[in-house]
């Protein structure tokens, strides 16, 4: 770039507006210094496929794809053969210059690649941006947006923002938790229902109701700065039907589209079981795969390289611009597994500690952990994900069973051991989400009716066991959600206090009422206890089988070793401490993380009833 | 061997019985010509390790162990070494000549090392022996053994033996089962509750109130010229407490001894999902391998080498004997893992066709699939387990849940398709166990109240899946049994017509019930088709996603197809044949295999409420 700089930085504006000859370039800019130097720009525009483009500085194209839809034009560059850190991008006519880009790249900032992500040594806190807070009511609506804000409507636009998440980050920060995964911020312009976000209409641009990319990155930092890390809710199998592309498709084949369907819809059979199912029929993996989500939500085919291409360099596009700290991926295994064991490579080639969770909602470890990548369950079904990370909805499944069942031989705690005894079917036990709800599911609080001790239970379970600990917005405060009866909107109130009119607020701990006080400081407590224990993050685990409705396991290293009872009992239990005896070695006494209660070892240990004990071996 | 023979012949049963210095050798006798050419054998006697021992014919001794009980010694030989048929062993002191046994070394059977085994072909039929029919009264109660025969006791000894086996061979055949596994028969001389056989006290001999090791062979010959295949349940994990050997341990860690156990006894605690998890505690993993099954049975130490080659020598001594079609073992997760792996290595190195079947009884595809030769969920424990067969406890806690519940998008028929999307983990699909009842659960009958709806369906599943079909005797006519209140007596019932004084007898056809006959008739036309059908035996699966409680699934190859689809709802259902189109492709017509029914394939298929078709396709 020399000095037709300004010339064409006039021109784009008014020929992308007024003759849409050039209307988008994405991504909109990129990075010097990636690993992967190739960079594919989507140019768009008005029967753009029959215009000429040429770039500035002599950089060469190394590919230009033309598709069914001339109004898209793929053009592939080196970036590692461009020596200037901006470019132009010039549509022409003959000899006339018809329209013109900017490209810009970027300096990188330092570590990028090597930037950290979540681990279990983080608890993830899972938010519904809309329900959470609003930070500025001037966003709630806008006029290029169709849904407005209306408070009243369960399934309504409620008006929580980037801001009103950034206004709580000590909040946050203060409860212990240090990576926080927001469903999906980017633009979704359906016309109702569009607060959840999984139907985004711009894959570049956050939603102007949430507020601006900047303002996302600028989340990002803050949290960074508190040594915490944003986690984005990336969605690979369907966009929005109102998604700009989608109403004028670069290919056809760039959704899946049913001939017979309604509009081309055809619902998917939700059955992701046949991904791995060696006898299922095509047309269920079809319906599984290819089927849409919801009738909103076309499937985006991510067997087409432009397509992949595109999910790839908007992923990395994000974790470069908005300096992130992992993603959570939507619906996985409803996505063509083989594509998406590309995008998760392309992305963690990227950036090697990159860490991205799928949302594996199978109830087998067999089928779960055939997902996390390197796995011998995976290459039993001939596939390598490259996956990092899964979810363990099996956990997850069996802790209410356990919890509610009276105990017997095989019923109660049993069943929480018995779904740990299947860990060795993943090849990264340290890299599973654990959690006891989320946002597409019922409320722990609701199921146990508002129980302290079975939430207090359910946080220390997923706060000690192996992988990465994930909380749901509210709980820790006590609130309740029944899908069942008020549907997902019951399941996603909103946070007390996230609005100025809000009669109480429960983000001020003085003004917490007395009953969210006993959730909020036992969460408090035990996950700030956790954030410095490497013994809870990466220790070894040593389980013991149940017995009278305790489950006892250890967390252990060589340096320290912490010791989990949970009574499932309505009574006290006393534990032999001699059973014990392989993982007390060493130790003579030990404190209880919450209640700070000494214990002799010799002495065997009361354990009231539906209660846990966190004892903390000392010498 | 030449010309001593006499002599010694007579030397040994008068010195055996007058002094017991040489009381047993075991193995008996032994082949030549077995790919392992080593023999190890056990030699007891008073003191016999103080006496010196040599062999005839100059054949050498390659190894001799004595251990901590001097009544033992471990004599190993090379059998490639040995020219004759038939040679000496003589306990000498000095010059004298104390005892003497001939030991003959046989000819083997032409292709005994090449011999046949079950496999999917087969549908299996388990008896238990002293329940199913008496056909020698003579040997109900015998002299030497402690229990007399009395069919008053629920837990006592009924009189059912291998005669009454033998003599129902039609009805068996007829049947259409084409194996037979017996619940053990070895001598088990426990005091009371020894019917069902399982604490063992001679390993090589039959006991004598089934019979005797000759009238096993017979069975054995009776049911080969049938085609048939006899197979043994082999429980390497404990023996009775009364067997001679425990009452004269060879060595202290012959069987796991409790030192603050009551005689040893400490009770397993069951726990065997501990072998694979790889954070079980020392103490779990103790007494889940080293726990005793009960009272009555120690725990047999694998770990020991003179242990599992005595384990080894004896399996294999049955199989040669008594021209065996393959093993069941007993609680095989109860058991040294690697020790076990050995054993089943050596078996089937000997025999490679021959098929041997644990009873993993676990409840995860993952759990099980790690307990098949070769899986990759083995091989993620690091463990290989060489064990050809394993059994679907999965589908068997499936099966009755789906067909309880009411149908919905996750209950009912989708849960038993469910069961299948795990096949991905087993390496060898066909050679999976599956039954609905065995002889330690609730009779199927009893759970659905004799309703034969429920029997036709979970038949049909079982004879049409992957897999080798287990049958329970009795169910065929209906039997019941409730083991929540009659406990494992009533789930062992005598089969009716078994016994003389019998009111009826339903091994005949014209005198079985008319109720009977409703089950029979099933199991038998299903069963004798499926003899033939080796599409059923090897084919591919097509598993179509339940919809309306209707679960579809094609078996198929090269030349066959059938459809086989199971309508778990109380109304009639009607199948858009469509749907199936894929598997349908290439076929004009169908007929039923039940009804003898003929079906034109473009016309849409009701199936009637609670029951199952088994359309064979047809061009």
């Amino acid at each position: 770039m020399k000095t037709i700089y300004v010339a064409l930085a006039l021109s784009i504006a008014s020929a992308a507006f007024s003759q849409k000859i050039l209307e988008r370039v994405e991504p909109a800019f990129w990075w010097k210094g990636m690993k992967n130097p190739e960079l594919q720009l989507l140019v768009y525009g008005k029967d753009i496929a029959n215009q000429e483009i040429t770039l500035s500085d002599g950089i060469q194209i190394r590919d230009i794809r033309k598709v069914e839809n001339p109004n898209y034009v793929f053009i592939t560059l080196n970036t590692d053969e461009i020596k200037t850190s901006k470019f132009s991008v010039t549509i022409k006519k003959g000899k006339k210059n018809l329209a013109s880009y900017i490209y810009e790249l970027k300096q990188r900032e330092p570590n990028s690649a090597n930037r950290e992500s979540f681990t279990s040594k983080d608890v993830m806190y899972l938010i519904m941006p809309d329900r959470f807070a609003n930070g500025d009511v001037k966003n709630d609506s806008t006029p290029e947006l169709t849904e407005k804000a209306d408070r009243t409507l369960p399934n309504g636009r409620h008006g929580g923002d980037l801001k009103g998440i950034i206004n709580n980050l000590d909040y946050i920060q203060n409860l212990g938790a240090t990576a926080v995964w927001l469903t999906p911020v980017n633009e979704d312009n359906e016309k109702v229902y569009s607060y959840h976000g999984y139907a985004q209409t711009d894959l570049y641009k956050i939603d102007a109701r949430y507020g601006t990319n900047d303002e996302y990155r600028t989340l990002s930092r803050e949290l960074n700065k508190r040594n915490m890390k944003l986690v984005m809710d990336y969605v690979t199998n369907h966009w929005g039907v109102s998604h700009w592309m989608i109403k004028d498709l670069p290919t056809k084949d760039w959704i899946h589209w049913f001939k017979d369907g309604e509009n081309g819809f055809k619902r998917s059979n939700y059955k992701t079981t046949t991904q791995f199912d060696t006898n299922a029929s095509e047309i269920d993996k079809k319906y599984a795969l290819d089927g849409w989500f919801d009738k909103t939500m076309p499937d985006i085919n991510q067997k087409n390289s432009l397509v992949l291409k595109y999910l790839t360099q908007n992923a990395i596009w994000w974790i470069e611009y908005a300096e992130l700290g992992g993603f959570r991926v939507d619906t996985y295994p409803y996505n063509d597994k083989e594509a998406m064991a590309k995008w998760a490579k392309a992305i963690t080639d990227e950036y090697p500690k990159f860490n991205i969770v799928g949302e594996t909602w199978l109830y087998t470890a067999g089928q779960i952990s055939a997902w996390q990548k390197n796995s011998k369950t995976g290459e039993a079904a001939g596939y390598n994900s490259n996956l990092p990370s899964v979810m363990d909805f099996m956990l997850f499944a069996d802790m209410p069973k356990a919890l509610k069942e009276k105990e017997s031989w095989n019923t109660g705690m049993i069943k929480l051991y018995d779904s740990f005894t299947s860990d060795f079917l993943y090849p990264d036990i340290n890299n599973l989400l654990v959690f006891f709800e989320n946002h597409d599911t019922e409320r722990w609080n609701e199921i146990f009716n508002s129980d302290p001790k079975a939430y207090k239970i359910a946080l220390t379970l997923i706060s000690t066991v192996r992988g990465i600990p994930q909380i749901y917005y509210g709980s820790e405060i006590g609130m309740r959600g029944d899908k069942n009866k008020g549907g997902d909107a019951d399941i996603r109130r909103d946070f007390p206090g996230g609005w100025k009119s809000d009669q109480q607020n429960a983000f001020n701990l003085s003004t917490q009422k007395t009953e969210q006080k006993e959730f909020f400081q036992f969460t408090q407590k035990l996950l700030n206890w956790r954030k410095g224990k490497e013994v809870i993050h990466t220790g070894k685990t040593k389980n013991y089988v149940p017995q009278d409705g305790v489950f006892t396991y250890f967390r252990y290293n060589e340096k320290e070793s912490v010791m989990i009872a949970i009574n499932n009992n309505e009574e006290n239990q006393t534990l032999d401490v001699k059973r014990f005896e392989e993982s007390l070695q060493g130790f003579s006494k030990g404190k209880e993380v919450i209640s700070e209660k000494k214990w002799n070892l010799k002495d065997n240990i009361t354990i009231p009833g539906k209660s846990s004990l966190i004892i903390e071996l000392e010498k």
